[in-house]
């Protein structure tokens, strides 16, 4: 029973507009230094599942990208969705691509825009989650909440499953809650955020999504067949059973909240899903005087600001603080740091006069 | 009698860093739309002094451009000073120059880099400041103050002369105050801003010049025959004199202080010597929520803001209010309008070492 892994990188998000855009989105930018959080995603696998067992789903213009960006993973296991249609399918297809590998494999399902450190906790709470997995379990990884945000789907934490000390029940999975309903699963201690990070075999997911999603199970039966005869072929049968599918679900909605054979790993692990400015500010290393830099920085009486201006130009500040100000060759970013989620709004306003600096 | 006027445009500030810049200074930009403050200067005065009958004192770095932005100048009467020796030199340089034209004429001393409005006021001034140069008065201009600025020397003003109802006599002129003592004077609505704009008649400076600053008049004496025979001749002698030039002092301190022929007209029209991003601001219109805007803004929640960004960048803003924005090819500026003039902090610091993003 060998061990894979599916990453999910085929997000388009704007959140961190102006830097991320349709045709450059976050998890293909070396936000943290010279690897893009894909790369790093891969790297954090490697000492507990090698490249070479690694797939990644992604949207179609994305392939050439990410096959460039990770050339120890077989060109033919990086697969271009013709459409996203959510995750659910994301999963069926990558469940495809590793039975064509090993019909009876482990696999973790990780997103490609997520920063979790040490690495070493990581690797821990992979193989709990592994061990629950082979015994026929669905889990899915739980971060315990650290403030009462609502931008998260939460996770009722319920009993040990007997004989296994490192994993729980799921008692239910919880929607975005509201401000206060947040706080209140904040202070219980019983709440985990919902991460969107998962681990089964190829059996029980299989069986799961034949049970509770019947008809993109029966779409994607025939996929392992393809993937078996190379990317090509893969390619082929995607853009012909793609437009056929309807379920277009997450794997949260359309299998984790129905399955009876869920538990949660609680993660010993830090997280970040880099959700925006002020996400990433508080993941890069802050200076004396609090400012997180990257590029060149003159400032005066400036303080707990981000200035990510890659481009080398130089940002000089003058009694500033906890503003973000992001340079890029053709707009500029300038908000404070607890508004960086209304860069939506930008973002939004951009889409309305479909305007080239989404793209 | 015929009238002239000097345009002095010398000045190499970086108050508006990072736009301006030691070799593109305040009054070359076209800060107001498309024409430059120098150019603005000469165009408000053509209707009281055609561009034929003005003469522009600059740096020599400065001459090639002056030129260029002035064609209907002659270029002989745009003149590089070899160094910077103070206003008085400077002066002294402009009424040669005048003198070379006609040694009765009334002239008209006036900085390149003021805004003023409207129009039709600066000109009743001009015309109330020509009388009393004509009777022999060395005039000054006071700007009504609107505020307790800290920034500017003041004049007291006292009586009218005998017969002379538009222009007052100075009773004394006191250096930039303390902030207290601005609103002292402010509130009494006896000092007026010391402007820096002058009007006198040739014979009347000449003979002041010769009176408190012998040395200088001295020096500058000969020049007068060097304008006539063109440029190059000037440029010469310039070369042979200005070294020997030991008055580095202002006319203010080295005429007008002194002289017991001064007057003052008190202005009628509104003025901004654009000294900071702030006054910059404060002149240019702004839109429906306070912005003012050169260049591409995308805002939500965006209130008072400066947004200077004439490459055409988007700047987009979320939640900011009261806050500056200048964006040039290789700085960028973002600071609270309230803090706008503290750019000399971080022009201060790319002084001392000696960084290229000054020049």
């Amino acid at each position: 029973m060998s061990t894979f892994a599916v990453v999910l990188a085929g997000g388009s998000g704007t959140r961190l507009w102006p830097l991320s855009r349709r045709g450059r989105p976050k998890q293909l930018l070396p936000l943290l230094g010279t690897r893009s959080l894909l790369q790093a995603t891969v790297d954090r696998l490697a000492p507990v599942v090698t490249p070479d067992r690694c797939a990644v789903i992604t949207n179609r213009e994305y392939v050439v990208e990410v096959r460039r960006q990770l050339p120890d993973v077989p060109p033919e296991q990086v697969v271009g969705e013709p459409d996203a249609l959510g995750t659910a399918a994301a999963v069926a297809l990558g469940t495809a691509i590793v039975a064509a590998r090993d019909a009876h494999a482990v696999m973790f399902v990780l997103p490609a825009d997520h920063v979790i450190r040490p690495v070493e906790a990581f690797h821990g709470d992979l193989a709990r989650a592994a061990d629950a997995a082979r015994a026929g379990f669905l889990v899915t990884f739980g971060i315990p909440p650290t403030a009462p945000e609502t931008g998260y789907g939460y996770i009722e934490v319920g009993d040990a499953p007997e004989g296994m000390l490192s994993v729980r029940r799921v008692a239910r999975f919880v929607e975005k809650p509201s401000r206060a309903v947040a706080a209140r699963y904040l202070a219980s201690g019983c709440y985990l955020w919902n991460s969107g990070m998962f681990c089964w075999s190829v059996p029980s997911i299989t069986r799961d999504l034949g049970r509770f999603l019947p008809a993109l199970a029966a779409h994607v039966a025939d996929l392992t067949a393809e993937a078996k005869d190379g990317a090509d072929a893969l390619d082929a049968a995607l853009a012909r059973v793609w437009p056929q599918i309807t379920d277009r679900t997450t794997i949260d909605y359309g299998v984790m909240e129905r399955s009876d054979r869920v538990v949660c790993v609680p993660a010993t692990f830090t997280w970040s899903d880099v959700g925006s400015w002020e996400a990433l500010g508080d993941i890069l290393p802050a200076d004396a005087d609090g400012n997180v830099v990257v590029g060149r920085h003159l400032g005066d009486d400036t303080r707990r600001c981000i200035m990510y201006a890659p481009s080398g130009r130089l940002v000089a500040t003058v009694g500033l603080s906890d503003i973000v100000i992001v340079d890029t060759p053709d707009a500029l970013l300038v908000c404070p740091r607890d508004r960086a989620q209304d860069v939506r709004a930008i973002v939004a306003a951009l889409k309305a006069r479909s305007d080239p600096l989404l793209d």
